[in-house]
């Protein structure tokens, strides 16, 4: 039986890592290759408490149908908890909840993107919004990244030479999959060049809130006076992941066709969870729940990095994340991870290898370590195991 | 300030519905233009105790990201429970865990529409299958109900002729929004035409379970020998709307292309949410449940029916629902629904009118009436003010 399907759905193909990570579900393995945060933290007994509440109290209300947009709480909560944590002033109707950030992701593209339209993102990028772009079909114009995040003044010459793209795609803080963190400065002139190109700015941050050393930069969105800054906030590496809410933060007039798409795509988000995760920001304090995750997330980092010093070869380069989830290695250029990690599963380590991140592809000396989920004694042994298979990769 | 969007997001506008239904919130409306179960019966405390149970013992596998398929016991359940009374033999591995119904129905989209493709439908329609189509740009060949639901026939005719589409969606069970319900002959007659132009058929049926006389119909995907049926169900209607939880049930080759739009659209369903709805459906009596809310179902539909007899001008037409939320009644073809409705306002009654359910226009002298959810004096007064508007408006 054939079916036809649409061009759309003809390319959609299985992620190489998510395959991937099947095998690094052996439990012998030691994986960095995951970005699951730390389950040891996830409040799971005030989410007991809270959930035993809501639906003693509002049990017909709380499972019920509920307007798209959301809970009007957790709206507000957002927009004067969350969205003033990004330093972002904003109003409870610029909020629209939805499931995790992903699905943001997801009606941006459905909201910008045409057949073979051209976006703009770093490079390297996060796979999860790649496979979105790429299910529409889109093209990429990439701004390489240093340590200061996506190098600004390259995507200046870009736009300057008149190319053009439907939008800017960038995750600012601690990004995925690099560990790095756009600068200030560079921050400012990206919303310069948005409003001069009149180009919206599709801010992905589920990070930010997650920043080991020193204060949380301002976002990209409160430089933005104009409304080019398309934020996408999660619930996910602060709460947890499983309850999938996040939100996007956008004009009332943009805002409005985010709102439609969800109203197709899912009617909207569950009405009980969005109490809950609303009741939980009102009673109890996200940000001492954040601090527990922060210590833990520093203490990791810090072991990867000082054993990676110690051990790894000294022609291997990584970057130092200030927050999030990941660090980022180079391995000398003519290493191809993906060959590596086939050496590295036979230590019983794994990681993902970087190719797949590069939207326009090459780049195979590459690969991200993951620290938020491995105990501390194995985040060790990891990297002593990599670090001899490394070894005996390149000499 | 200008955004460049798709040409998909250009169509996107709000449901004159939804936009109505805001009007008909106001507490002194007797509205039966919703269509939300009854909540009495939503198992707060069941639901508390549970997930009180799997925060407890399990917290932190609840609240982390899990598998893009959904949760394997509630799969398992669904293929085993639900499917087998829609007499379906199936497995876990042709279900996937979505967000409602009606992130099947945007699935079923994704995966088959271009721009301008064709589908096959009832007239009317459900208009939130209706809103997804139109946002692919989907044209329509629609097939005209009767008592015995759509026409097969007709269909028949259609597809003798040489017209093609990509599909054929249609609500078998107590459809919205006119209550018919599709005879056993005619989804024989489906599936044939199905197998014999090779055509996939879309089974949308979230009302199938709640049957108020004698026994729920074989689905149409029980027919189905070699894959052609795609069926999308709902806990919706059966236990509660807020935790949107639903289901596809296709062959594997085809559901491993609605995973991979799940993995794109928002990684997975709520973990937490699939464990509650698994575990009662695994400790408690769904069955027992469900045949508490028909009994007030029964008693309103048979309410509404027996006012409308008495009351409503004998040239006005309705069906007699036997399962489902709501009843459709046709209207002298010379009136206006939509006038009607402003008439209904200032008599604080409200409805919804029917032309939006039909795809290619038209049908101005219909309106739909929701019985579930309105107490049975309102469902009495609210149909003897409706059937004075009637009265003045058509003499």
């Amino acid at each position: 039986m054939q079916f036809q399907l649409s061009d759309r759905a003809g390319t959609l193909k299985a992620s190489e890592i998510r395959e991937l990570l099947k095998i690094t579900e052996q439990p012998d393995i030691i994986s960095f290759a995951g970005g699951l945060p730390a389950p040891e933290f996830f409040p799971a007994k005030e989410l007991a408490q809270l959930t035993q509440e809501i639906l003693a109290t509002d049990g017909k209300v709380a499972l019920q149908y509920s307007p798209t947009e959301g809970y009007a709480l957790l709206r507000e909560i957002i927009a004067t908890k969350s969205m003033a944590k990004a330093q972002v002033n904003t109003v409870k109707d610029e909020i629209l909840i939805t499931a995790g950030s992903q699905q943001g992701l997801d009606f941006c593209a459905k909201l910008f993107l045409n057949d073979g339209d051209y976006l703009i993102c770093e490079d390297p990028s996060y796979l999860g919004a790649i496979n979105v772009f790429n299910a529409c079909h889109a093209k990429y114009l990439t701004i390489p990244m240093d340590d200061n995040g996506m190098i600004v003044d390259e995507l200046e010459k870009l736009l300057q030479s008149g190319k053009r793209a439907k939008f800017i795609y960038t995750i600012p803080d601690f990004q995925n999959p690099t560990g790095v963190t756009m600068s200030v400065e560079r921050r400012k002139k990206l919303v310069e060049l948005a409003n001069q190109y009149q180009i919206p700015v599709i801010e992905d941050n589920p990070y930010g809130d997650v920043v080991f050393d020193g204060e949380r930069l301002p976002s990209i969105k409160s430089f933005d006076k104009n409304g080019w800054v398309i934020y996408l906030g999660s619930f996910s590496k602060t709460l947890c992941p499983g309850l999938r809410i996040g939100w996007v933060c956008a004009l009332p007039e943009l805002l409005q066709k985010f709102i439609l798409l969800k109203q197709i795509s899912d009617l909207q988000c569950n009405t009980l969870t969005q109490r809950e995760v609303a009741h939980y920001m009102r009673d109890y304090d996200l940000d001492k729940h954040v601090n527990q995750v922060i210590t833990v997330y520093r203490n990791r980092r810090d072991l990867m990095i000082n054993t990676m010093k110690e051990y790894f070869p000294t022609n291997i380069k990584y970057t130092y994340p200030n927050g999030g989830l990941f660090t980022w290695v180079t391995l000398p250029d003519h290493i191809n991870a993906a060959e590596l990690l086939e050496e590295a599963l036979k230590d019983k380590v794994a990681f993902v290898p970087g190719a797949p991140f590069f939207p326009n592809g090459g780049h195979k000396n590459y690969l991200r370590l993951n620290y938020s989920n491995m105990s501390e004694d194995k985040i060790v042994e990891g990297i002593k195991r990599l670090a001899n298979v490394l070894i005996r990769f390149i000499s």
